[in-house]
């Protein structure tokens, strides 16, 4: 199972129905004046321009796992879940103040160079950008429940996966709050963090979609408890290999310079594993090394070096690995149909492979 | 009819609704951390310390004017419309850059000062006091769309008022875009401030909970437009009626210091044609006075002469008594019982008894 193959087919079958309702959406924007069609230009170019789709491609096959056939209507879906992780992106963005999306430039960044327009009258164009991303965002989340609303599903199926949606969104902002308040702190525990894990990344990316496509496709509330037996210790383990990279990664494996999360000082379970065994000298170099702005190369080396010596490395990939085991130990009692289970497999799989 | 002590007996019915639901977010919030469950119990303190609750009223009414019977239902469900409107203020806050709401810290101000602890560690104490009310706004959304999807009207029901509903969000989203285009640019025309505040208020604040409640009491796409003809003149007469307040209103009407909209450079329709109609002089002084941080008693009285001397404030009157005659006179072909009938024309007066 190549599931990045598998993912690379169905996105080609996403995508332009992800096209379609943005496009509609450009449309009907044109009578609210220029700045909102452009705004809304820009949310096209960047849900286009990237993304591997796995969230509609989890819901999909959550649908058709259960046995759903209707192909056109679970296609058309599939777009509320991608369009509603973009207007989180979207706001996301705004937090962590990023300037490119999938190198297309982020609202709120666009929007500051068009605030400079209006900085000979005082205003400042920083908030004007940041404004503007908070709103964006704000119609994009709408325009993304509304496909779902206009689904082709019976009522009685939409309602149900919407309680599950909403419950999707209040839980990963939960978690993106969680994100934050780690950041700022400095100072928090390993279940913090899983707990955090737990809330943004794996309830959000394969629980939430796997259950949205599985209510649809007639799941009861036992084959939705045996989804979340699977999605939450692989959604952590992900995390954490996501944590791993990100000390340990080359540039070309995780797309950012070396050292990001490093000069970032992210709190993740490493690091908090590390301090906690670390001698008085290792923990005195790691509190200058963590988030220094102008960290070399040969710093990162150290930071990685004092990782690996406190044991923090091997107990990271260990529970990761522990977790992976579990998640596929469920896969056999979910109640989805091979092909599905075959996916989930390579879902599983894919956290382990991805190199450093 | 006295509208206010309509609104007043209603709220009274309402707000119990609007605490269980908070109560139950707080309480689930638990585990997920003090500074989640602290920042709800913002939330709930920002909503229950003021607020007509005009919306849910409306909604509430558009229900029983169509002859709902599920009093207990239909009380449930409106919390929904009030905990989307807590949302975008929320959001709203944070762009207007306002410490409080009703008297109460907002949440990207409280969380400024919960940041202010991380400063010492080179964090930006405002940027995470925003990141903190663009997360929990959006975490207030997910729990006003909740409360819709788990009311115990039926899926066809809730299906079609969703539909209306996230139409609403997204109007009002652009409306709020439009809205800081407007107040950066500087240069709008009043067609343009028109549709802003069609957008803004009249579709979110009038049309769009009044057809939520009577899709849910079983209106047809007829009564709908109905309902529409009446809102959008009303909802615009109101905010032009806040506008001519805004300049000539007393401190004490409007909760706000005098001259505080001239301080601000509010672009009104009233500016609008003050500025089209002045002479040299006129125009000279009205650039120099709008946005004046430093603006006196006496040079507000010179902004309102020349607002009334070019005829703009005699327009402004016009237009918005002229809205709420057109407004009112389709009153009697909506397919609301007479009681209905009877708060609209109630909401429709009080637009124009709201006294200088």
């Amino acid at each position: 199972m190549d599931i990045k193959k598998e993912l690379g087919k169905l996105k080609k079958k996403i995508d332009p129905e992800i096209e379609k309702v943005l496009n509609e959406a450009i449309d009907n924007s044109r009578e609210e004046g220029e700045l909102i069609t452009g705004a809304l230009e820009q949310v096209k170019k960047i849900t286009l321009s990237g993304g591997k789709r796995l969230r509609p491609a989890l819901m999909y096959w959550g649908y058709k796992g259960m046995g759903g056939k209707k192909e056109k209507d679970i296609l058309e879906t599939v777009v509320s879940i991608e369009l509603i992780h973009i207007f989180l992106l979207i706001h996301d963005d705004v937090i962590d103040n990023d300037p490119q999306r999938h190198g297309i430039e982020t609202i709120h960044h666009r929007y500051r160079k068009v605030g400079k327009r209006f900085e000979n009258i005082g205003k400042n164009s920083q908030h004007f950008g940041n404004s503007m991303g908070i709103i964006v965002g704000d119609i994009v989340g709408a325009i993304g429940n509304q496909v779902i609303y206009k689904s082709n599903f019976s009522s009685d199926l939409i309602v149900k996966a919407l309680k599950r949606l909403q419950s999707i969104v209040a839980t990963v902002a939960i978690g993106e709050a969680q994100d934050i308040i780690i950041e700022y702190r400095r100072k928090s525990s390993e279940k913090e963090v899983v707990d955090m894990y737990k809330n943004k990344t794996a309830k959000y990316t394969i629980e939430g979609p796997l259950h949205l496509g599985a209510i649809l496709g007639g799941a009861q509330e036992k084959d939705l408890k045996n989804i979340t037996e699977f999605s939450v210790p692989i959604g952590i383990a992900f995390q954490i290999q996501d944590d791993i990279l990100g000390i340990f990664g080359s540039e070309k494996k995780i797309g950012k310079p070396v050292g990001s999360d490093i000069r970032e000082g992210k709190q993740t379970i490493l690091v908090i594993k590390a301090m906690k065994n670390a001698d008085k000298y290792q923990e005195k170099r790691l509190n200058f090394l963590m988030g220094k702005e102008d960290i070399t190369r040969k710093e990162v080396l150290e930071f990685r070096k004092i990782i690996t010596e406190t044991g923090a490395l091997e107990y990271a990939k260990k529970v990761a690995e522990d977790l992976i085991i579990e998640g596929k130990s469920k896969i056999d009692k979910m109640n989805f149909n091979e092909e599905t289970k075959g996916y989930l497999v390579g879902v599983a799989d894919y956290m382990t492979q991805r190199e450093l």
